[in-house]
This record gives C-alpha cells, sequence and structure tokens, in this order.
C-alpha cells in the first residue's frame, strides 16, 4: 500500500531563505507515519502503551525544491522493508504543482519502553509483526 | 539575585519575515530557567528526578524589536514570587546594541510526576523550597 | 465570527513530560490564524505579497490541562478587537472530551515588510481593512 | 581542521521518549557550522548578506544512542569536500561518556539569494572560495 498524507507548511517552519527549514521534514515524515498508522487502525500511541517504542536509527532526505508556507504538501509513504527487528520506511513529497519535492528514507527498530532495548517484535508481539508486513511494498521509487 | 545568560540565535529559529519567530522565546524562557538552576548547582534534570516536575500555567510575552540569526541575546533572569505550590519569573532580553527587545513573565507549578497532580513543594519537599526562596528578587521592572 | 479549526499534537512536539510542550501552542494560534484567513478568502501568503506583514507584538497563554500526541485539539479562534494598527485574536483551545485546555491572545500590528516600520491598514489598505473588520466578534469568554 | 562546538540540549527538545527528538540533530549540525564559520571569521550572516545562501541538498544521520536534556553534546566538524558548486560537511556527536551517539553528513550548495539558481562560487567568489578550501580534512571516519 502507498499511503498519502497531505501537510499544510507552517509559517514558523519557514526560516529567513523564504522557504520551509530542512529539518521540518523529519518531522513530517514522521506525521506521515502517523497518518498511516492511523489508516490501517494501528495508532503509535496504543502501540507505545504496550511498552514499546519506535526509535529512529538512520535517515536519509535529499532536497530537490524548496517548501512555502501555506502550499499543501503531499506526502506519499510505503513500508519497503520490515523485519523482526527493523523496517524502513520511504517517503515522497510533492508540491500542489505535482513536482517531487523530496524524498526522505527512515530506519527504525523497536525497543523495550523501560531501557531501550532492541525487541523482536516477531516474536513478542505477532499480531503487530503480522499485521504490518502485509503493507510492506516493493521499492522501485530509484 | 538577576541571572544573566545568553543565546545565539539558530538559523532554524529564524521565519520568512526575516527574524526570530516569537514562539521561539519561550523555548529561551526556558533555557535561562535551565542556565539559572544548573548555576546555584540545582539542576532540573535532579528535580525531575525526584518525581516532580514544573509545568508552566501561564506565558506572557511583550514583543518589542526583532531578534536576528547568529547576534546573540542577553536574558536577565528573575524569580518575583515563589509560593509553596507555584512561582513567577521574570525575564528581560537584550540585543548586542543593548536595547530591550523582550519582556517574558512565566507562571510554574509543582505537579507529581505520575498523575500531574499538585505537589506542595514546601511541605514535600522543605529542602528545594528553603533554598530557592533565596533567590527571589523584588520585581521593580514595570 | 469564530472560526474553529483542529490540530492534531505531533510526535515532536511533546516533550520528557509526555504532553505538547508549551512553546507549541503559539505555533497552533498562528496556524489557526491562517486556517482563519483561508477561509475567508484572504490567505496571509497574499498579504505578504502586498508588502506587509504582521509581526506579533503581544502573546498570553493559560495552560488549564495538557494536550497529548495524536489526540485531536479543537481550536475556536475570533478577533476580539481591530483598529488600523492592530488587532487582537483569541483563541480557545478544547481536547477530544471537549474540556478547555489553553486560552491564548495575540495581539499583531502591521508593519512595512522592507523596513518593520507601522502601517496604518486603514488609510494604506483599505479594502483588507474593511473586510476583516466585518469579522469581529465582542469578547464575552472571560 | 577539525572543529568542536558544545550543545546543551533544550528541554524543549526532548519527546516524550525522554530523549531528544531525531529532528533535533539536523538543527544541531547546523548550529556547529554557524559556530565553525563564527570561528574563522567568515560568519555567515555575512555570506548572506552578499546576496548568496547555502541550502541543504541532502542529510544523513545515524543514531547510535540517545542524547538526553542537560547533558551537554560535543560535535566534531570537518568539511571533507568542497567543490565550486557544493560542500560535504561530517558531524561527529559524542556525550559526556565520550560515546559516539550520532553521525551527520549534509551536503549544501550555493545559491543565487533572489532566485535561488547555482551559482559558482569559485568563479563569482573566489575569496570565500579559497578560504573555504583550506579548510578541508580527508574523511577518515568510516
Amino acid at each position: 500500500m502507498i499511503f498519502e498524507s497531505k501537510i499544510l507548511p507552517r509559517y514558523a517552519e519557514t526560516d529567513q531563505m523564504g522557504v520551509v527549514h530542512h529539518s521540518v521534514y523529519a518531522i513530517w515524515y514522521e506525521q506521515a507515519r502517523t497518518d498511516f498508522l492511523n489508516a490501517i487502525g494501528f495508532p503509535y500511541d496504543k502501540i507505545e502503551e504496550l511498552g514499546i517504542m519506535t526509535p529512529i536509527v538512520a535517515l536519509e532526505s535529499k532536497y530537490y525544491k524548496p517548501a512555502h508556507y501555506n502550499e499543501e504538501v503531499k506526502i506519499q509513504t510505503k513500508f519497503i522493508q520490515f523485519t523482526p527487528v527493523k523496517f524502513i520506511i520511504k517517503y515522497h513529497l510533492y508540491n500542489p504543482q505535482n513536482e517531487l519535492i523530496n524524498m526522505g528514507t527512515t530506519t527504525l527498530t523497536w525497543v523495550n519502553k523501560k531501557n531501550f532495548k532492541i525487541v523482536n517484535i516477531k516474536k513478542e508481539f505477532p499480531d503487530i509483526f503480522n499485521k504490518l508486513i502485509t503493507y510492506v511494498e516493493s521499492d522501485k521509487s530509484e
């Protein structure tokens, strides 16, 4: 599944170059993940309530064109890899003219909320693993 | 005691007006509080380890002049009121030309980390209360 | 007119207290203003293209209850005062249980984009003045 | 030259995992660049005054360990590549126990402030090019 969400760039997200600051994209990727998990009925706040969290271990971002205040950005999000201990999500961002403005990749892992130790999600929470793995898409983007 | 700290405005803190975004000042006030507590040997992270936190219940800010990227801001911080359940801190911010650019006031309270219930700091942690009350300054700023 | 907008708190907006950080509310107020101006067909980016901007000169915020990640916040926004040189907007924020969690007030002014000098909007841009003044609401909130 | 700067993580930079949010590192890298340019007498605000800017075109970040509120982070910054149209900077971040917690790489380009068109810095601003190229370090980090 390729999931699509929409974000309206905020004024506070711009910088004195007159465009959205590059650090904001990581926050948008995260919001796209939230939207994705809400859409499939697996909200991330409910996951944290089970005692697990998904910190980021790697982030990559390529910036092709700027984003502007109040000009809607469309984000296409897909799981491209999902193993018992980590998952990789890819994001393609488009401006209102449907031009690709940014591409991001995040690698996340599962950890125990108490001690940040890696959790094998397939073993410990097979329901989550079996549900999420059905959403993995092959990556033909590059 | 009037405590002084210094902050160098970050590029990410500017917006497309070419000045520091107004939401950033609350973050600077907070950093000034951290600097203050570090300076008197009462770091806030150690306070949280005791099971208490100090959420903000009121914030006021007056903006006189803009702050700019990479132009150091001086913050004068003082406790102007301190009771067993809340405390009020005031901030005066100056640019490198020593002009007053912003004035802020924050009211904070003490709560239990587990349930956000108000804590009477004088009763429950008299050491903290007795130490902090010695730093209260009369407010002649307005 | 009382305008209503909705915001889904982001993960990045939380802090280690487990709630939305207090500096975020100023950004939400700003987004509520953007939503308001979009709704009445007067987008703020078009206003800036005319060579004017609306910096904040005063901000007040009262925090009654925390906001949480992924729990929608409803913002009711209204113009409570509008003169040729400044305007005051008030915000009431509600959680999904419809409890008032925060109340904000912002005072904004009109300035020339080039030199940050105050602009008399009634004189210089009577169309904007005449349009916006029709949205002023009496303030019975306190 | 390997330049070293220090950052004290702010409370607002933490999230409900109890650690610094991953989007903050891009802001710290940027601050490290500012510190670097200030140290060599080439402040970035003076560069922008010449009509050029340096937007990010690529960012990579690897997260090894969390950063915590009020626990100083040391950043080692070095230019690892510098051509007439782009430059690559690498960052190694350490916690107070001197453990490597994060490694970042940013690729920046030179653009004209008015139209975001690429500028050949060697041709248009040879002084900047000749000065900065003296700071390039070979990259033995991986």
